[in-house]
Protein backbone atom coordinates (compact mmCIF):
# COMPACT_ATOMS: atom_id res chain seq x y z
CA UNK A 1 0.00 0.00 0.00
CA UNK A 2 2.89 2.60 0.90
CA UNK A 3 4.58 2.00 -2.46
CA UNK A 4 1.24 2.57 -4.43
CA UNK A 5 1.22 5.87 -2.70
CA UNK A 6 4.62 6.65 -3.71
CA UNK A 7 3.55 6.24 -7.13
CA UNK A 8 0.52 8.49 -6.69
CA UNK A 9 3.04 11.34 -5.76
CA UNK A 10 3.48 14.00 -7.98
CA UNK A 11 6.47 13.86 -9.77
CA UNK A 12 7.63 17.27 -8.25
CA UNK A 13 7.39 16.06 -4.55
CA UNK A 14 8.11 12.41 -4.96
CA UNK A 15 12.07 13.14 -3.55
CA UNK A 16 10.92 14.25 -0.65
CA UNK A 17 8.20 12.30 -0.28
CA UNK A 18 10.68 9.28 -0.32
CA UNK A 19 12.78 11.49 2.03
CA UNK A 20 10.01 12.03 4.59
CA UNK A 21 9.43 8.17 4.76
CA UNK A 22 13.24 7.40 5.22
CA UNK A 23 13.39 9.75 8.25
CA UNK A 24 10.23 8.11 9.65
CA UNK A 25 12.17 4.69 9.89
CA UNK A 26 14.63 6.55 11.44
CA UNK A 27 12.69 7.94 13.93
CA UNK A 28 11.13 4.98 14.57
CA UNK A 29 14.46 3.29 15.41
CA UNK A 30 15.69 6.23 18.06
CA UNK A 31 11.76 5.54 19.93
CA UNK A 32 12.70 2.06 20.05
CA UNK A 33 16.07 2.09 20.99
CA UNK A 34 14.62 4.88 23.88
CA UNK A 35 12.49 2.27 24.86
CA UNK A 36 14.86 -0.52 24.80
CA UNK A 37 17.42 1.45 26.77
CA UNK A 38 15.11 2.39 29.80
CA UNK A 39 14.21 -1.51 29.67
CA UNK A 40 17.84 -2.57 29.64
CA UNK A 41 18.16 -0.17 32.70
CA UNK A 42 15.38 -1.48 34.90
CA UNK A 43 16.95 -5.53 34.07
CA UNK A 44 20.01 -4.10 35.43
CA UNK A 45 19.26 -2.58 38.48
CA UNK A 46 17.53 -5.44 39.18
CA UNK A 47 20.13 -8.05 38.52
CA UNK A 48 22.45 -6.18 40.59
CA UNK A 49 20.30 -6.38 43.28
CA UNK A 50 19.92 -10.01 43.27
CA UNK A 51 23.55 -10.84 42.77
CA UNK A 52 23.59 -10.03 46.75
CA UNK A 53 26.72 -7.96 46.47
CA UNK A 54 25.80 -4.62 48.24
CA UNK A 55 28.18 -2.59 46.50
CA UNK A 56 26.70 -4.18 42.85
CA UNK A 57 23.61 -3.82 43.91
CA UNK A 58 24.37 0.18 45.05
CA UNK A 59 25.68 1.22 42.15
CA UNK A 60 23.68 -0.91 39.52
CA UNK A 61 20.60 0.73 40.98
CA UNK A 62 22.11 4.24 40.48
CA UNK A 63 23.77 3.63 37.37
CA UNK A 64 20.01 1.94 35.94
CA UNK A 65 18.88 5.64 36.92
CA UNK A 66 21.04 7.33 34.64
CA UNK A 67 20.91 4.65 31.67
CA UNK A 68 16.87 5.21 31.82
CA UNK A 69 17.44 8.78 31.69
CA UNK A 70 19.86 8.45 28.91
CA UNK A 71 17.02 6.58 27.29
CA UNK A 72 14.09 9.36 27.75
CA UNK A 73 17.07 11.41 26.31
CA UNK A 74 16.33 9.47 23.14
CA UNK A 75 12.72 9.33 23.26
CA UNK A 76 12.56 13.09 23.47
CA UNK A 77 14.84 13.06 20.80
CA UNK A 78 12.59 10.78 18.32
CA UNK A 79 10.06 13.66 19.33
CA UNK A 80 11.76 16.35 18.31
CA UNK A 81 12.94 14.35 15.26
CA UNK A 82 9.50 14.32 14.12
CA UNK A 83 8.51 17.92 14.69
CA UNK A 84 11.40 18.67 12.07
CA UNK A 85 10.04 16.09 9.77
CA UNK A 86 6.86 17.41 9.85
CA UNK A 87 8.44 20.98 8.95
CA UNK A 88 9.42 19.37 5.64
CA UNK A 89 6.08 18.06 4.37
CA UNK A 90 5.19 21.87 4.20
CA UNK A 91 7.44 22.07 1.30
CA UNK A 92 6.43 18.39 0.41
CA UNK A 93 2.52 19.67 -0.31
CA UNK A 94 3.52 22.93 -1.76
CA UNK A 95 5.56 20.87 -4.36
CA UNK A 96 2.48 18.45 -4.86
CA UNK A 97 0.46 22.21 -5.27
CA UNK A 98 2.81 23.71 -7.74
CA UNK A 99 2.54 20.39 -10.04
CA UNK A 100 -0.63 21.22 -11.10
CA UNK A 101 0.26 25.11 -12.14
CA UNK A 102 3.16 24.28 -14.33
CA UNK A 103 1.52 21.22 -16.14
CA UNK A 104 -1.66 23.31 -16.89
CA UNK A 105 0.59 25.92 -18.31
CA UNK A 106 2.43 23.30 -20.67
CA UNK A 107 -1.22 21.80 -21.67
CA UNK A 108 -1.66 25.40 -22.74
CA UNK A 109 1.61 26.04 -24.58
CA UNK A 110 1.45 22.44 -26.26
CA UNK A 111 -2.49 23.72 -27.48
CA UNK A 112 -1.36 26.47 -28.79
CA UNK A 113 1.45 25.27 -31.16
CA UNK A 114 -1.36 22.78 -32.39
CA UNK A 115 -4.20 25.36 -32.92
CA UNK A 116 -1.49 27.34 -35.19
CA UNK A 117 -0.36 25.20 -36.91
CA UNK A 118 -4.22 24.35 -38.52
CA UNK A 119 -5.58 28.28 -37.74
CA UNK A 120 -2.92 30.48 -36.97
CA UNK A 121 -5.47 33.67 -36.66
CA UNK A 122 -8.36 31.15 -35.61
CA UNK A 123 -10.32 32.62 -32.08
CA UNK A 124 -9.30 29.10 -30.72
CA UNK A 125 -5.36 30.81 -30.29
CA UNK A 126 -6.95 34.25 -28.97
CA UNK A 127 -8.68 32.57 -26.73
CA UNK A 128 -5.88 29.68 -25.55
CA UNK A 129 -3.10 32.84 -25.60
CA UNK A 130 -5.46 34.65 -23.08
CA UNK A 131 -5.52 31.58 -21.26
CA UNK A 132 -1.64 31.65 -21.31
CA UNK A 133 -1.56 34.47 -20.08
CA UNK A 134 -3.38 33.88 -17.00
CA UNK A 135 -1.81 30.31 -16.84
CA UNK A 136 1.92 32.08 -16.46
CA UNK A 137 0.53 34.22 -13.65
CA UNK A 138 -0.79 31.35 -11.76
CA UNK A 139 2.69 29.83 -12.65
CA UNK A 140 4.64 32.12 -11.36
CA UNK A 141 2.84 32.69 -7.66
CA UNK A 142 3.35 28.85 -7.43
CA UNK A 143 7.16 28.85 -8.05
CA UNK A 144 7.37 32.44 -6.11
CA UNK A 145 5.48 29.95 -3.40
CA UNK A 146 7.45 27.37 -3.89
CA UNK A 147 10.98 28.88 -3.24
CA UNK A 148 10.22 30.65 -0.54
CA UNK A 149 8.76 27.73 1.37
CA UNK A 150 11.36 25.85 0.23
CA UNK A 151 14.19 28.12 1.49
CA UNK A 152 12.57 28.96 4.84
CA UNK A 153 11.48 25.18 5.62
CA UNK A 154 14.20 23.82 4.68
CA UNK A 155 16.37 25.98 7.19
CA UNK A 156 13.42 25.26 9.67
CA UNK A 157 13.56 22.02 10.00
CA UNK A 158 16.93 20.95 9.78
CA UNK A 159 17.17 24.27 12.51
CA UNK A 160 14.87 21.56 14.57
CA UNK A 161 16.91 18.76 13.45
CA UNK A 162 20.36 20.05 14.59
CA UNK A 163 19.23 21.22 17.72
CA UNK A 164 17.57 18.29 18.86
CA UNK A 165 20.88 16.26 18.12
CA UNK A 166 22.94 18.94 19.49
CA UNK A 167 19.86 18.18 22.95
CA UNK A 168 20.61 14.46 23.06
CA UNK A 169 23.99 14.90 23.08
CA UNK A 170 25.02 17.17 25.26
CA UNK A 171 22.60 16.14 28.11
CA UNK A 172 24.01 12.32 27.45
CA UNK A 173 27.51 13.54 27.97
CA UNK A 174 26.79 14.44 31.33
CA UNK A 175 24.62 11.48 32.04
CA UNK A 176 27.43 9.46 31.13
CA UNK A 177 30.16 11.14 32.60
CA UNK A 178 28.46 10.56 35.91
CA UNK A 179 27.55 7.36 35.22
CA UNK A 180 31.28 6.51 34.84
CA UNK A 181 31.63 8.05 38.26
CA UNK A 182 29.41 5.98 39.42
CA UNK A 183 31.60 3.30 38.20
CA UNK A 184 34.50 3.85 39.92
CA UNK A 185 32.94 3.50 43.56
CA UNK A 186 33.25 -0.37 42.84
CA UNK A 187 36.25 -1.72 44.08
CA UNK A 188 37.24 -4.71 42.15
CA UNK A 189 40.25 -5.81 43.71
CA UNK A 190 40.15 -9.87 42.74
CA UNK A 191 39.34 -11.42 46.66
CA UNK A 192 40.96 -15.13 47.56
CA UNK A 193 38.06 -17.80 47.57
CA UNK A 194 36.58 -17.71 51.20
CA UNK A 195 37.90 -14.21 51.34
CA UNK A 196 34.96 -11.95 51.86
CA UNK A 197 33.99 -8.08 50.29
CA UNK A 198 34.67 -5.33 52.57
CA UNK A 199 31.30 -3.44 53.14
CA UNK A 200 30.61 -1.02 50.89
CA UNK A 201 30.90 2.36 52.57
CA UNK A 202 30.65 4.96 49.60
CA UNK A 203 26.89 5.24 49.53
CA UNK A 204 27.15 9.34 50.47
CA UNK A 205 29.58 9.37 47.29
CA UNK A 206 26.84 7.99 45.09
CA UNK A 207 24.46 9.83 46.40
CA UNK A 208 26.14 13.13 45.78
CA UNK A 209 27.09 11.80 41.80
CA UNK A 210 22.85 11.44 41.35
CA UNK A 211 22.11 14.53 43.02
CA UNK A 212 25.07 16.40 40.30
CA UNK A 213 23.77 14.13 37.48
CA UNK A 214 20.00 16.03 38.44
CA UNK A 215 21.47 19.22 38.80
CA UNK A 216 23.37 19.03 35.86
CA UNK A 217 20.01 18.10 33.81
CA UNK A 218 17.93 20.44 35.04
CA UNK A 219 20.23 23.52 34.26
CA UNK A 220 20.63 22.39 30.84
CA UNK A 221 20.26 24.70 28.38
CA UNK A 222 20.28 25.37 24.51
CA UNK A 223 23.33 27.10 23.53
CA UNK A 224 22.99 27.16 19.91
CA UNK A 225 24.25 29.89 17.59
CA UNK A 226 20.78 31.16 16.10
CA UNK A 227 20.16 30.10 12.66
CA UNK A 228 19.12 34.15 11.13
CA UNK A 229 15.58 33.53 9.23
CA UNK A 230 14.53 36.60 6.94
CA UNK A 231 10.93 35.12 7.07
CA UNK A 232 9.11 35.22 9.80
CA UNK A 233 5.50 34.30 7.77
CA UNK A 234 5.62 33.66 4.51
CA UNK A 235 4.03 36.80 2.98
CA UNK A 236 6.80 38.97 1.59
CA UNK A 237 6.86 42.84 2.59
CA UNK A 238 6.29 44.22 -0.43
CA UNK A 239 2.71 42.20 -1.46
CA UNK A 240 1.87 42.69 2.49
CA UNK A 241 1.87 46.66 1.83
CA UNK A 242 0.18 46.31 -1.83
CA UNK A 243 -2.34 43.87 0.06
CA UNK A 244 -3.30 46.17 2.62
CA UNK A 245 -3.20 49.29 0.39
CA UNK A 246 -5.15 50.15 -2.67
CA UNK A 247 -6.06 46.68 -5.21
CA UNK A 248 -4.38 45.30 -7.95
CA UNK A 249 -5.17 45.32 -11.37
CA UNK A 250 -6.40 42.39 -13.29
CA UNK A 251 -3.02 42.44 -16.03
CA UNK A 252 -1.25 41.82 -12.84
CA UNK A 253 -1.99 38.77 -11.07
CA UNK A 254 1.94 38.07 -9.93
CA UNK A 255 1.03 40.64 -7.32
CA UNK A 256 -2.17 39.18 -5.92
CA UNK A 257 -2.31 36.33 -3.85
CA UNK A 258 -0.53 35.72 -0.84
CA UNK A 259 3.29 34.00 -1.81
CA UNK B 1 13.47 -20.51 19.58
CA UNK B 2 15.11 -17.42 22.04
CA UNK B 3 12.34 -18.11 24.50
CA UNK B 4 13.13 -21.69 24.90
CA UNK B 5 16.80 -21.03 24.87
CA UNK B 6 15.78 -18.66 27.78
CA UNK B 7 14.19 -21.22 29.65
CA UNK B 8 16.91 -23.53 29.68
CA UNK B 9 19.19 -20.63 31.09
CA UNK B 10 20.42 -21.69 34.86
CA UNK B 11 18.48 -19.60 37.19
CA UNK B 12 21.63 -17.50 38.22
CA UNK B 13 22.01 -15.81 34.86
CA UNK B 14 18.96 -15.44 34.24
CA UNK B 15 18.58 -11.96 34.64
CA UNK B 16 21.70 -11.19 32.75
CA UNK B 17 20.44 -13.13 29.77
CA UNK B 18 17.74 -11.13 29.65
CA UNK B 19 19.35 -7.90 29.96
CA UNK B 20 21.94 -8.75 27.21
CA UNK B 21 19.18 -9.99 25.12
CA UNK B 22 17.17 -6.26 25.44
CA UNK B 23 20.51 -4.61 24.81
CA UNK B 24 20.89 -6.78 21.34
CA UNK B 25 17.60 -4.95 20.18
CA UNK B 26 18.43 -1.64 21.41
CA UNK B 27 21.78 -2.08 19.20
CA UNK B 28 19.86 -3.08 16.21
CA UNK B 29 17.83 -0.26 16.14
CA UNK B 30 21.29 2.27 16.42
CA UNK B 31 22.52 -0.01 13.32
CA UNK B 32 19.01 0.78 11.84
CA UNK B 33 18.99 4.46 12.66
CA UNK B 34 22.40 4.48 11.25
CA UNK B 35 22.03 3.23 8.03
CA UNK B 36 18.36 5.23 7.49
CA UNK B 37 20.10 8.71 8.74
CA UNK B 38 23.01 7.87 5.90
CA UNK B 39 19.89 7.30 3.30
CA UNK B 40 18.06 10.27 4.59
CA UNK B 41 21.15 12.61 3.77
CA UNK B 42 21.53 11.09 0.25
CA UNK B 43 18.07 11.58 -0.64
CA UNK B 44 18.26 14.87 0.78
CA UNK B 45 21.21 15.98 -1.33
CA UNK B 46 19.22 14.55 -4.44
CA UNK B 47 16.09 16.54 -3.62
CA UNK B 48 18.03 19.41 -2.85
CA UNK B 49 19.64 18.90 -6.71
CA UNK B 50 16.24 18.65 -7.80
CA UNK B 51 14.93 21.65 -6.88
CA UNK B 52 16.73 23.65 -9.44
CA UNK B 53 17.78 26.10 -6.60
CA UNK B 54 21.29 27.04 -6.31
CA UNK B 55 21.70 27.98 -2.87
CA UNK B 56 19.30 25.05 -1.72
CA UNK B 57 21.00 22.46 -3.83
CA UNK B 58 24.92 23.46 -2.30
CA UNK B 59 23.74 23.71 1.25
CA UNK B 60 21.49 20.58 0.99
CA UNK B 61 24.66 18.73 -0.78
CA UNK B 62 26.79 19.75 1.99
CA UNK B 63 24.22 18.80 4.76
CA UNK B 64 23.85 15.36 3.25
CA UNK B 65 27.44 14.88 3.83
CA UNK B 66 27.22 16.12 7.39
CA UNK B 67 24.10 14.16 7.79
CA UNK B 68 25.48 11.43 6.33
CA UNK B 69 28.81 11.23 8.99
CA UNK B 70 26.49 11.47 11.93
CA UNK B 71 24.58 8.58 10.41
CA UNK B 72 28.63 6.94 10.39
CA UNK B 73 28.48 7.72 14.19
CA UNK B 74 25.40 6.02 15.12
CA UNK B 75 26.54 3.23 13.37
CA UNK B 76 30.15 2.99 14.78
CA UNK B 77 28.25 4.01 17.89
CA UNK B 78 26.25 0.31 17.91
CA UNK B 79 29.72 -1.59 17.11
CA UNK B 80 30.95 -0.25 20.40
CA UNK B 81 27.82 -0.91 22.15
CA UNK B 82 28.04 -4.04 20.97
CA UNK B 83 31.30 -5.05 22.49
CA UNK B 84 30.66 -3.66 25.72
CA UNK B 85 27.16 -6.35 25.48
CA UNK B 86 30.33 -9.08 24.65
CA UNK B 87 31.74 -8.43 28.10
CA UNK B 88 28.57 -8.86 30.04
CA UNK B 89 28.53 -12.40 28.44
CA UNK B 90 31.99 -12.66 30.89
CA UNK B 91 29.50 -12.31 33.35
CA UNK B 92 26.50 -14.45 32.67
CA UNK B 93 28.68 -17.27 31.51
CA UNK B 94 30.50 -17.12 34.84
CA UNK B 95 27.10 -17.24 36.66
CA UNK B 96 25.87 -20.05 34.74
CA UNK B 97 29.10 -22.11 35.72
CA UNK B 98 28.96 -21.47 39.07
CA UNK B 99 24.91 -22.61 39.19
CA UNK B 100 26.01 -26.55 38.89
CA UNK B 101 28.73 -25.62 42.18
CA UNK B 102 26.24 -24.27 44.05
CA UNK B 103 23.53 -27.05 43.11
CA UNK B 104 26.05 -29.83 44.12
CA UNK B 105 26.54 -28.42 47.34
CA UNK B 106 23.16 -28.52 48.22
CA UNK B 107 22.43 -32.00 47.34
CA UNK B 108 24.81 -33.64 49.10
CA UNK B 109 23.92 -31.70 52.29
CA UNK B 110 20.56 -32.79 51.69
CA UNK B 111 21.56 -36.08 51.14
CA UNK B 112 23.95 -35.99 54.15
CA UNK B 113 20.83 -35.05 56.10
CA UNK B 114 18.96 -37.86 54.89
CA UNK B 115 21.49 -40.61 54.98
CA UNK B 116 21.61 -39.41 59.00
CA UNK B 117 18.52 -40.14 59.79
CA UNK B 118 18.45 -43.88 58.45
CA UNK B 119 21.83 -44.60 59.22
CA UNK B 120 23.75 -41.49 61.66
CA UNK B 121 27.15 -43.76 62.44
CA UNK B 122 27.24 -45.46 58.68
CA UNK B 123 30.13 -45.36 56.09
CA UNK B 124 27.43 -43.54 53.50
CA UNK B 125 27.54 -40.71 56.04
CA UNK B 126 31.50 -40.68 56.25
CA UNK B 127 31.56 -40.78 52.49
CA UNK B 128 29.23 -37.61 51.74
CA UNK B 129 31.05 -35.72 54.06
CA UNK B 130 34.16 -36.25 52.58
CA UNK B 131 32.09 -34.89 49.57
CA UNK B 132 31.00 -32.20 50.96
CA UNK B 133 34.28 -30.79 52.10
CA UNK B 134 35.34 -31.21 48.57
CA UNK B 135 31.83 -29.71 47.21
CA UNK B 136 32.52 -27.35 49.51
CA UNK B 137 36.13 -25.98 48.40
CA UNK B 138 34.95 -26.41 44.85
CA UNK B 139 31.76 -23.84 45.47
CA UNK B 140 34.12 -21.30 47.53
CA UNK B 141 36.41 -21.19 44.62
CA UNK B 142 33.28 -20.60 42.29
CA UNK B 143 31.76 -17.61 44.46
CA UNK B 144 35.33 -16.36 44.25
CA UNK B 145 35.29 -16.40 40.65
CA UNK B 146 32.10 -15.06 40.49
CA UNK B 147 32.22 -12.06 42.52
CA UNK B 148 35.97 -11.24 40.96
CA UNK B 149 34.73 -11.77 37.16
CA UNK B 150 31.08 -9.62 38.30
CA UNK B 151 33.06 -6.47 39.72
CA UNK B 152 35.73 -6.14 37.16
CA UNK B 153 33.85 -6.95 33.82
CA UNK B 154 30.53 -4.97 35.14
CA UNK B 155 32.64 -2.04 35.13
CA UNK B 156 34.68 -2.60 31.91
CA UNK B 157 31.38 -2.85 30.16
CA UNK B 158 29.86 -0.12 31.25
CA UNK B 159 33.09 1.83 30.72
CA UNK B 160 33.40 0.98 27.30
CA UNK B 161 29.48 1.62 27.06
CA UNK B 162 29.52 5.14 28.79
CA UNK B 163 32.21 5.99 26.68
CA UNK B 164 30.82 5.00 23.30
CA UNK B 165 27.81 7.30 24.52
CA UNK B 166 29.80 10.49 24.74
CA UNK B 167 32.24 9.46 21.62
CA UNK B 168 29.13 9.67 19.60
CA UNK B 169 27.74 12.64 22.14
CA UNK B 170 30.46 14.42 21.28
CA UNK B 171 31.33 13.78 17.37
CA UNK B 172 27.62 14.68 16.60
CA UNK B 173 27.50 17.68 18.62
CA UNK B 174 30.48 19.16 16.53
CA UNK B 175 28.43 17.91 13.26
CA UNK B 176 25.61 19.32 13.92
CA UNK B 177 26.74 22.96 14.84
CA UNK B 178 28.70 22.93 11.52
CA UNK B 179 25.28 21.87 10.26
CA UNK B 180 23.61 25.00 11.54
CA UNK B 181 26.37 27.29 10.51
CA UNK B 182 25.50 25.54 6.68
CA UNK B 183 21.97 26.40 6.85
CA UNK B 184 23.07 30.51 8.04
CA UNK B 185 24.16 30.76 4.21
CA UNK B 186 20.82 30.28 2.91
CA UNK B 187 18.91 33.58 2.18
CA UNK B 188 15.27 32.99 3.13
CA UNK B 189 13.86 36.62 2.20
CA UNK B 190 10.66 35.73 0.27
CA UNK B 191 10.39 36.77 -3.02
CA UNK B 192 7.43 37.85 -4.87
CA UNK B 193 6.06 36.16 -8.35
CA UNK B 194 8.33 36.86 -11.35
CA UNK B 195 10.99 38.15 -9.17
CA UNK B 196 13.68 36.22 -9.63
CA UNK B 197 16.83 34.61 -6.83
CA UNK B 198 20.28 36.15 -6.36
CA UNK B 199 23.03 34.06 -7.36
CA UNK B 200 24.36 31.71 -4.90
CA UNK B 201 27.66 33.15 -3.87
CA UNK B 202 28.68 31.50 -0.42
CA UNK B 203 30.25 28.88 -1.80
CA UNK B 204 33.73 29.59 -0.21
CA UNK B 205 32.30 29.62 3.25
CA UNK B 206 30.50 26.51 2.63
CA UNK B 207 33.65 24.84 1.37
CA UNK B 208 35.26 26.53 4.97
CA UNK B 209 32.69 25.04 7.03
CA UNK B 210 33.44 21.83 5.58
CA UNK B 211 36.99 22.07 5.96
CA UNK B 212 36.15 22.87 9.72
CA UNK B 213 33.91 19.89 10.41
CA UNK B 214 36.16 17.71 8.66
CA UNK B 215 39.31 18.67 11.05
CA UNK B 216 37.43 19.21 13.66
CA UNK B 217 36.24 15.09 13.53
CA UNK B 218 39.09 13.83 12.69
CA UNK B 219 41.21 15.91 15.58
CA UNK B 220 38.80 14.54 18.12
CA UNK B 221 39.83 12.52 20.97
CA UNK B 222 38.19 10.93 23.91
CA UNK B 223 38.52 13.27 27.00
CA UNK B 224 37.33 10.70 29.90
CA UNK B 225 38.29 10.53 33.50
CA UNK B 226 39.85 6.70 33.53
CA UNK B 227 37.86 4.36 35.68
CA UNK B 228 40.31 3.09 37.85
CA UNK B 229 40.44 -0.96 37.62
CA UNK B 230 42.38 -2.84 40.55
CA UNK B 231 42.18 -5.98 38.40
CA UNK B 232 44.74 -6.42 35.42
CA UNK B 233 43.49 -9.99 34.89
CA UNK B 234 41.33 -12.37 37.01
CA UNK B 235 44.32 -13.72 39.14
CA UNK B 236 44.62 -12.17 42.04
CA UNK B 237 47.70 -11.32 43.18
CA UNK B 238 48.11 -13.81 46.38
CA UNK B 239 47.54 -16.67 44.39
CA UNK B 240 49.57 -16.17 41.12
CA UNK B 241 52.39 -15.78 44.10
CA UNK B 242 51.41 -19.30 45.58
CA UNK B 243 50.98 -21.12 42.26
CA UNK B 244 54.39 -19.94 40.46
CA UNK B 245 55.95 -20.74 44.01
CA UNK B 246 55.57 -23.70 46.08
CA UNK B 247 52.19 -26.48 45.74
CA UNK B 248 49.20 -26.25 47.57
CA UNK B 249 48.61 -29.35 49.75
CA UNK B 250 45.29 -31.16 49.12
CA UNK B 251 43.54 -29.86 52.51
CA UNK B 252 43.11 -26.33 51.31
CA UNK B 253 41.49 -26.66 47.82
CA UNK B 254 40.35 -23.05 48.45
CA UNK B 255 43.52 -21.35 46.98
CA UNK B 256 44.12 -24.20 44.38
CA UNK B 257 42.59 -22.56 41.31
CA UNK B 258 42.66 -19.74 39.03
CA UNK B 259 39.74 -17.53 40.46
Amino acid sequence: MASLRGIQQPELSKDLYKMIKTESHAISSYKNAGRDRVEVASQLANWGFNTGDPAVSEISDKLGIILSEIGEQEDLFSYNLEDARLVLKHIRNTEGSVQPARDHKAKIIDEIQKNKLRDPDGAKVTSLEQELVRAEARALVAEAQLTNMTRQKFKEAFDLHLAATIERAEKQVQLARHGRRLLSLIDDTPVVPGESRDKFDRTEESRQIMEDAEADLASWEPDLEPIPMASEGLIPKKIQTQANGNGVNGDSAKDEMEV
